[in-house]
């Protein structure tokens, strides 16, 4: 890189370089653009940057994100407590409240056992999920876990360890996509179709 | 997007996603990636943006990025004075650092000419050029536009304004890019590569 430019330009472009996805091209751009827009804008971005540092953090009972002491979901009456659904990810709490079909609240893991990266189910929300499946009315825990070979060890590792008869543990149907053509679809991924198929209504 | 993390949470994603070529998906990964900086850096974060917003600003001689009067290239004695390279941005200067062959000095147009998008040329640094070329020792002028019609178009308009039989101005040459393969080359490239060809010493 050009270092001629300002050591604040530089330092600025280096903060956006260890944000996630970001690299040097797109980090310089990001900075540049910084430095375009109005000043009160910046302010508000910089506030806003240490306010959700400061005062987001994991709800006490799913661990999603949340700036009360418990989510939104969690604190919701009209959710059904018996129901658990075990996500890797905020995301992918995400994606799935926004399909408005489920009803039960969930249970953030942050992340999914990986060996080959050194982590392990101590890194990750699993004992706090054992811990609230205890002395709880649970009846049903979705697997959610994403459908890759660490999510599926993941998700396995946890159903093993729940052993508990009055516990239902089941995991998303996997099958072809809804508007793909089966013409593109892999091999695994359509014989999990075959082998899943559901008689028609 | 799901509404019910907070609102903290939504407004730094927002801020991210007003960022140039910044997605939806993309800023809600950013926004939660700052969640997971440890506080100290996202306050060195907030602060250098602050700072690179309050201090950067153009060079008066160039209007590069600077954060002194002039920027390192104008106050720098061992350039030659005598050349002006002409750049869209202050990403192409770097990018025209970076080979070290140019020992001149730039002028950054911030933009260029485009009709369609409401750009004339009293939107762009194109006065400020003609300001500087007059009682100078300028010889020659490099314009150094992208090859896009709107570079082009700005290259030959400024080219025009010069009208000074003194200042020679040239443009970076057309041809097949280093290393490329003349099968996937464009028509156009191919055919300014075959106009413009040397003689082989």
């Amino acid at each position: 890189m050009w270092k001629n430019g300002s050591v604040y330009l530089l330092k600025l472009t280096e903060h956006f370089e260890r944000l996630p996805g970001i690299g040097k091209k797109t980090a310089q751009k990001l900075a540049y653009s910084v430095l375009k827009m109005p000043k009160e804008t910046v302010e508000s971005f910089a506030k806003s940057m240490l306010e959700a540092q400061e005062k987001v953090h994991y709800c006490s009972n799913c661990y999603s994100f949340t700036d009360k002491e418990l989510c939104s979901i969690c604190s919701d009456k009209t959710r059904d407590e018996s129901i658990i659904c075990v996500v890797e990810d905020t995301k992918d709490l995400e994606a799935i409240e926004n399909t408005c079909e489920f009803k039960g609240i969930y249970h953030v893991l942050h992340g999914v056992i990986s060996p080959l990266n050194g982590i392990g189910p101590e890194e990750i929300r699993v004992s706090e999920l054992i811990e609230r499946l205890k002395n709880s009315k649970v009846k049903e825990v979705i697997m959610a876990t994403n459908p890759t070979v660490e999510g599926e060890a993941t998700s396995m590792y946890i159903s093993k360890l729940i052993r508990n008869p009055e516990i239902k543990v089941t995991r998303l149907a996997y099958g072809v996509p809804v508007g793909a053509s089966l013409e593109y679809a892999d091999e695994v991924t359509l014989s999990r179709a075959l082998l899943g198929r559901n008689g028609i209504a």
